[in-house]
């Protein structure tokens, strides 16, 4: 087998780590897939590790132990944080995509995987340290970012549905109070999806009286399981009273100015 | 400001490229950002291009002319696709998962971002010639493998709902038959979400009939939109008339045997 030169062997070290976040990966996967010893991968993952870091592109932690290896842990500065948030309002303070009921468009947003991927590094930082077993989010407009989430941390997605389907097996179905419009919505769970005494983060796009986040808390109760953090991108505060209070967002919507134009700025959450 | 050296600049523009599929990226933004002359950058990117090559891990493709720049194309090879798929038959062959009805539990498979990633993979490298618009989905088990082939083609993500949201503006909604169980159903899209004379492709997790493929060709109509592919995770072929004939899938299921297990195998059209 022919050998491959320090370059080669960085290309698809990277390749392969950015592929899979937050995942333990053996550093013998390595040695095999290059014919090369041991302390030549390291001395390759030095410089990966250095340029991410230099660069502000993420990390590369080392797990010692048997089942150790490498993980590629993804991550990005304040200053490309806040350019980003900023981008986004901008993107967004458009009076067009204002509809009827102060209601906002988003869609081309949350489905513009560039724009989703980005934001899905910025909420995945804010939870990296924590032991996560699922992302939770409920149909429909956060799903990209809810799978984006979960991919940076290394687990898998939950989607909550607003009604059972033949598919999923039995389910679990609560009824929850929509926190801005009041009304009694239902929110279903396939008995399947998730372990008994696990730890989730509620992922979604859009945060108003929080009615939804609240639901998910007592959804996962019946799941036994736990709920330690939300991540939202857009959070409207042009509500009278929050039912959630600890959570983090990009963006803070408040409303519509004189013109008809949404008003969002960058959360100064992001700055701490 | 200090240099970068090979290899450090190797590991960014991996990383970078990896994350911006089928996205052209202006060598401009490598020279500037490692302060390297074009002709440096020209040589590291033959590296990483022979590299992923030579490990079947995708393209590097040069675009000439003023726009131009380089794009990384995903791909795999075929003995990886047809172990995907032998590995997935073995997950998925598991009587546990039949629900009441013949329908197959795979939510817990479409919500891995392992997998998904993997099959976006496969299905993406089918279009991947083609100039395509957008990826249209509808809701909701299979947005997350409709997402990443989106990102795969540098393309936005399109999800049809099942009925019309107040958030998403003025919609068009179809009504169509579901080819499996015969009942009328309803489809609906925002009028914001496709530019018309679009070129789109449809992407699924599973495929009974194709009733839901005909309504999707059907709703672009509205759009003056058309699609020109489908790709699906498991095509159903226990079914006695298919409404769409031309479509890639990575496994079939022909039904339950007599010990009800499901029967699952890799779709030989991977081999082509």
């Amino acid at each position: 087998m022919q050998k491959f030169n320090r370059n080669q062997r960085i290309t698809a070290i990277t390749k392969i780590l950015i592929e899979n976040p937050n995942k333990v990966i053996n550093l013998n996967k390595f040695t095999e897939l290059f014919n090369a010893a041991k302390s030549t991968i390291s001395e390759d993952i030095v410089v990966v590790r250095e340029t991410l870091h230099r660069l502000s592109m993420g990390n590369i932690e080392t797990i010692s132990g048997a089942a150790g290896g490498i993980k590629y842990i993804c991550g990005t500065s304040e200053e490309n944080t806040n350019k980003f948030a900023e981008e986004l309002c901008i993107i967004l303070q458009d009076k067009q995509r204002i509809v009827p009921g102060e209601f906002m468009y988003i869609s081309d947003i949350m489905f513009n995987p560039q724009i989703v991927q980005k934001a899905a590094v910025v909420l995945a930082s804010k939870f990296i340290k924590e032991q996560i077993d699922y992302v939770v989010t409920i149909e429909t407009k956060g799903i990209p970012l809810a799978y984006e989430v979960a991919k940076m941390l290394g687990v898998n997605l939950v989607i909550v549905r607003r009604d059972s389907k033949v598919t999923e097996g039995p389910t679990v179905s609560i009824n929850y109070i929509s926190g801005s419009s009041r009304r009694i919505q239902t929110m279903s769970l396939s008995k399947k999806s998730i372990n008994k005494g696990s730890k989730c983060i509620f992922i979604d796009d859009f945060m108003k009286a929080g009615g939804t986040a609240l639901g998910i808390i007592n959804l996962l109760k019946e799941f036994e399981s736990e709920l330690i953090g939300i991540g939202v991108l857009i959070d409207n505060i042009n509500t009278s009273k929050k039912l959630v209070h600890e959570y983090f967002s990009i963006i803070k919507f408040s409303g519509i100015d004189e013109n008809d134009n949404p008003i969002l700025q960058p959360d100064k959450i992001l700055k701490k």
